[in-house]
């Protein structure tokens, strides 16, 4: 009995090695110290920083990789993947460094690999973060015919001045919504239960309401928010943000609101875009799931002082942002969200 | 519809984060800003560092995993995670700050998350690393009932001037190996087809030539080689380390080697443990591949200079490792072991 008979394929895995290489290589920046393959990856964070804190997320992509699998496409995962982990930690006020995967699969296609990857390396670059490492696992008996699941670790880091933690968000503050691409990466097994077993799509199919097929709709890559907000984060105005991921803004929002703060936001401030509004009706989804289980629109949320509303806006705008608007604020109250 | 219908448990995740918080928490270092739940964890390297370089890794426990399954023991597998990622920062130098997993499964059991996480957790108390946070994702529809897929990524730093990397690495150096405790986390696709397809064994059942368990010889943790190298990694006397992990010494010795020098491994200066011979002798496997596919019993192996050898047993010995040996040593050839 030799090694490859137990299914495992060492070449495969060789040749897989070969082709992320030059997609990884691409992503470094001038930290990186090694190459792929190294036991380690090295990464120098150079004499840039005062007093740095290192701020670091895991992540992974939940089920919206079964819309990949159901459509063949494998070269937005790792953008949704990136965008998520960037997200995680540009709400505490910090710029990634570094970001490595965790690709585990039954039997390894190099060609599926290499668009997961390609993936991954398009969004570290467009975030300049440095694609330093990762493992790939073959792993037989694990993951249904064409499948595998995918995790992401990410690094970044902040000056400890500069730390955005929303511990001075006070009554009177703003909120001011960033509008979301699509679903991002939560909600995703209620999404296709009721696109695909309720309604009982296929993934080509078109949907009148949404002007797309529901493929399309439901493989939107999650956006990052480092580009708009990188210019505001050493400012000092942006009090708190709250990345909307699993538990939609009913459980995300209270996550940076200090003891005796509650949240407002206004549903009529906000227009919720298409697709949620399809899936809750069709669904017949419960409001308080819709907004426990999606985003409803909202990807980010930024708290500022009420004087400092204009300015953020116009900061946003100026960036190219024009979607974002101010849909609530904080109230005295128990740390949670109150819709009005 | 609501979201509990389709599948998500946010309960049985609120439930699993409230218990591993305790967990994460005691394992705590000074440089730890964070509490879990944040949205990024937060660690400070502090001033104790001239000139730091990070070392990251990613990796995960492979098929080990369907040996926890079959013998329903969870609090092993998060030690082997560890001290794989430890084990692979090791060799550049670096000892580890933090780590994070990710854990996926398909319908999520806070009781198997917790044992998961405390071995996790007793493993980077072990290793004096932070549990810094990480993601616990539950997947219907990806993973078979009762299983789950498990990753972890880990964060260390090196002084740049004590950066290990072979580079001076040269003809003449010894190599001596330090003990694995087993298989550690690799060939176990080839380890259970043998044991369980082959012999047919059941986890529980008793094999002579190992004196114990099938399911106790396979699911023994990887063990850790911070404790008895780290007073070493400062001295400038270790030229090179090699964790031997997936592709065997076979694979992973030649990563540290410069070019135009080759490995000898002298296979008469070792006694290969029960459990491989057994594996090779009755699974018939060509001795190439056993050499390719497990660890033989060397889970690290050192390269000094013929006059550090001695030295190096020494320190070894009095931290309490006395099953070092050497080897073999380094000859004028192409990056590649040479077994005699």
């Amino acid at each position: 009995m030799d090694y490859k008979s137990s299914g495992v394929n060492i070449d495969a895995g060789n040749e897989t090695v070969r082709r992320i290489k030059g997609l990884a290589r691409a992503t470094f920046t001038p930290g990186v110290l090694s190459e792929i393959g190294s036991f380690g990856g090295l990464f120098s964070l150079g004499a840039a920083w005062r007093d740095p804190v290192l701020v670091s997320s895991a992540d992974g992509v939940g089920t919206k990789l079964k819309v990949a699998f159901m459509t063949g496409r494998h070269d937005t995962i790792g953008v949704d993947l990136v965008n998520h982990c960037v997200n995680d930690i540009l709400v505490q006020g910090a710029v990634p460094l570094f970001f490595l995967d965790y690709l585990a699969t039954g039997a390894l296609s190099p060609d599926v690999a290499e668009q997961i990857v390609k993936g991954l390396a398009q969004a570290c670059r467009d975030n300049g973060c440095a694609l330093l490492g990762g493992e790939t696992a073959e792993m037989p008996g694990f993951y249904a015919a064409g499948e595998y699941d995918v995790a992401g670790f990410i690094v970044g880091a902040v000056e400890r001045d500069h730390l955005i933690t929303g511990r001075t968000i006070a009554p009177g503050d703003v909120l001011v919504a960033l509008p979301s691409s699509g679903l991002h990466t939560n909600g995703y097994s209620l999404a296709r239960r009721i696109a695909f077993e309720h309604v009982g799509l296929q993934a080509d199919q078109h949907v009148a309401a949404l002007g797309e097929t529901i493929g399309e709709a439901l493989l939107r890559p999650h956006r990052s928010y480092l580009p708009v907000m990188r210019p505001l984060l050493a400012t000092g105005r942006v009090k708190g943000m709250a990345h909307i991921t699993g538990g939609g803004i009913t459980d995300n929002l209270p996550r940076i609101l200090p003891a005796d703060t509650r949240a407002r936001i206004d549903r009529s401030m906000w227009d919720v875009p298409a697709l949620f509004g399809w899936l809750g009706a069709v669904g017949e989804v419960p409001v308080e799931d819709q907004w426990r289980s999606f985003n409803m629109g909202m990807g980010l949320i930024v708290a500022v002082s009420a004087d400092d509303a204009d300015w953020l806006l116009e900061e946003l705008r100026s960036s190219g942002e024009t979607g974002a608007h101010v849909v609530g604020g904080i109230e005295a109250g128990a740390p949670s969200v109150r819709y009005a």
